[in-house]
């Protein structure tokens, strides 16, 4: 049961409204329908991912090859809350992330950088990139931000480092710690509810991972709904720090909870 | 004062018998002089060096070159302390080191590798060689060795960064912590007391850093004189938890009063 009735939803993608198998994206049975029902009702919404190889147009046409209809200024990533980050300070950032991201800050100048920004470069991660950026964050001078700090992901049945290995690696020589843009971060569920028009206190996310996820959104101050799809696993039920608000089957289920909420 | 005559002695070279003065080796005062007295004396030595950019043979020519007489079987570095982990155990090993340093592995069967080595691969650090290593250490089936774990070095004035910083993500990713088989690790001392035929307690190490040549040898039951060359810094007289045996201006001070212990 929801402790009051939430006036936005924030809401996962990964694991809540799709999987991904062999790289393929399918929809989490019924959850095309329950999105559906969100948008009907009016209550307002943001989706909620922690992807930073994908700007949040790719994602939406993502989502929409498989039955959604979302349009991509309803969605925000890690990029989304740098970027924020960046126009609210008038920063001048140094970037090495991704290059199907780097589009997203060209808008900005990159000269004399006074903020370090680090994603997911993947092949870029190179030994000259590593020193160009490790020269920059060394004395502590300038602000370290990271789009993620995962430790791997299963690519084709291949494993491959994801960006928290790079960011260990330089938070280790150069001794400045990174902060992270992306979920579990309050920052990032404050910039999702502000986007609402909302405090954190009056909406829910839905999510299927119980730290970054659910454990994130109710340090925010928001409600939190865990689905029982994707990452879920029975242990999630019984954390020993995070209580979700609300413990549904699928995203289904929740927004049916939300919904008839009074 | 010494607590008893070393019957051996072991003697770091950078900062203790050299410095190095943009890229290029000048010899410290009186230490050629020092180091000649103590080949005269007849009493055993080792040099014992965290390089792992360079063969024992092209430490030797780098040492003789400025004046010293030393052969490269009297020098040992985390490479050797390595090979000879590796010929006890007849490990078949995965290796990503410096390509200087990458022939004294060429003697050992490199095919399904059971243990992992990584050393200051420099420009070889790239995503690809790190998924590589990545992938035999997840998991935690193979020891992980590390040739060093320095966060950087300064370069021709340029900061560059050192084996440990991708050590540390590896760590981070792959959740299986790297040994380090250079200074300040018992194993090295230990590998080099057992060069002398001597047992820690027998000899004495001379070093510039307090805690990776005199912490160290002293951990491992050796005793250790800190020298006021090279990286010395006043506080390091004032160590919270490392007590030097010793003192010393200069390795020529230290060799002197090794010399005139009864």
């Amino acid at each position: 049961m929801l402790s009051k009735k939430p006036q936005g939803v924030l809401c996962d993608i990964s694991g809540v409204l799709k999987n991904s198998v062999n790289r393929v994206d399918v929809a989490i049975e019924k959850s095309v329908e329950a999105f559906q029902r969100l948008q009907e009702s009016g209550i307002p919404y943001v989706l909620c991912t922690n992807e930073s190889c994908y700007t949040t147009e790719a994602m939406a046409k993502k989502l929409n090859r498989i039955g959604f209809n979302v349009s991509a200024d309803k969605i925000i990533s890690p990029v989304s809350v740098i970027v924020q980050v960046i126009k609210e300070n008038n920063n001048r950032p140094y970037v090495l992330v991704n290059e199907k991201v780097a589009d997203e800050f060209a808008q900005f100048d990159q000269t004399n950088p006074d903020i370090v920004v680090v994603g997911d470069a993947e092949d870029d991660f190179t030994y000259e990139a590593m020193n160009r950026t490790f020269r920059l964050l060394v004395g502590g001078e300038r602000k370290f931000y990271c789009l993620g700090k995962s430790k791997y992901y299963l690519d084709s049945g291949v494993l491959k480092l994801e960006v928290g290995c790079f960011i260990a690696g330089l938070e280790y020589s150069s001794q400045v710690q990174a902060e992270i843009c992306g979920k579990p971060s309050s920052a990032f569920f404050n910039l999702a509810a502000k986007m609402l028009g909302l405090s954190p206190s009056d909406v829910v996310m839905i999510g299927d991972d119980i730290d970054s996820d659910v454990g994130g959104a109710m340090n925010a101050g928001c409600q939190g709904i865990l689905v029982k799809t994707g990452k879920y696993r029975e242990k999630d039920a019984h954390h020993p720090t995070v209580k979700p608000t609300l413990i549904a089957d699928n995203v289904y289920h929740a927004i049916d909870v939300i919904l008839s909420t009074k």
